[in-house]
């Protein structure tokens, strides 16, 4: 259990990493509570000096956990945006807006990691003021980051919206989050969690969509 | 502590909502988890023998009092529904909507409560199928009783609705919930909470109802 690569710029990103896949590993079989910094490294096969070089403390790291999650889901839909550009699929008039919807959230990856951590993160932030901030803080920038690929979406499909993009991406993550929370709750799938999704999403973008009767 | 009036019904029935309100208190200090049967029987006065001849479990007592909690905010909000009919200040047109739902959602009572229990609830109903069931048939029941409410709203309003009248409740609740939790977590008091959700209701509802432009 060397630290010595822990040292490198490249090794201490490496580390980093490391860490936050055994956290996500260990998180998923115990919940945030009953995973100890303790257990992280023994699951990562790294010291406790490592853990603190890294993270200032076990919740310093579930939120950068938790930001990471979120971070690589919003990156698969700019991908995926950018694919369905690429195709020129990514046209669509108030009629077909919902169809364009299911393209752009037709991805790989489970969602039940993401589901299980914020709603964990979520209790902690409600007692703790500081927690609170850091998870209000994260998750104004998802916001940022799904009004901006909103506003995207609707610039290169030609659709206006009937809110202001940030208001739709609110309600957007909110209808997502909740659904997603449920299917994950009655043990849907991947696939059967996308469907309830899909579902969900179909009632609300019609509304969301300028010129939709 | 005596649990002779636990045996008559009405007793029964003290003995029971005591149990319940101990428990609240209990969890509102301390969580679910490090709420146990032992300190909300002492918070009560009562023996374990009063609390399993009323509840199979915790976990059955904190799903009945998420369900009680519940309940007594959709009665309050159908008490205020009846008190503006009754004011004949129910109509509303498109252009009014918000204001209506402003007008319904003047209540007492804080939600602080309510969003720590349904999120601790969330995460163990995430891992225990059993639970998981019992969350979702409540679910189910609350967004039941928030469309009819949302129905009888409409009807003596005069509003017709862009949308069945369970996916108006669906989402209102989700908008609800999600903007209740980050206005607690914000350290908002009762009436900075209520704006905070009155704000994002007032972006949503126009949506909802027909010939709103």
């Amino acid at each position: 259990m060397s630290d010595t690569t822990a040292t490198t710029p490249r090794g201490r990103e490496a580390t980093r990493q490391r860490l936050l896949d055994a956290a996500a590993e260990v998180f998923a079989e115990v919940g945030l509570d009953a995973t100890s910094v303790e257990s992280v490294c023994e699951r990562a096969g790294f010291t406790r000096g490592a853990f603190y070089s890294n993270f200032a403390s076990k919740e310093e790291m579930f939120l950068e956990l938790a930001a990471s999650v979120a971070r690589s889901r919003v990156a698969e839909v700019e991908a995926r945006v950018t694919e369905l550009a690429g195709e020129g699929t990514l046209e669509a008039t108030p009629a077909t807006a919902v169809a364009l919807v299911e393209r752009v959230l037709d991805l790989p990856g489970d969602d039940r990691l993401g589901v299980l951590l914020m709603s964990e993160i979520r209790i902690h932030a409600l007692r703790n003021p500081a927690m609170a901030e850091a998870f209000l803080e994260q998750d104004r920038e998802l916001g940022r980051n799904i009004a901006r690929m909103i506003g995207d979406i609707a610039r290169a499909s030609g659709l206006r919206l009937a809110l202001p993009q940030d208001q739709v991406a609110q309600l957007l993550l909110l209808v997502w989050e909740g659904t997603m929370t449920r299917a994950v709750m009655a043990g849907r799938d991947r696939l059967g969690a996308r469907d309830e999704v899909q579902k969900s999403l179909a009632g609300v973008v019609p509304l969301l969509i300028a010129g939709s009767d």
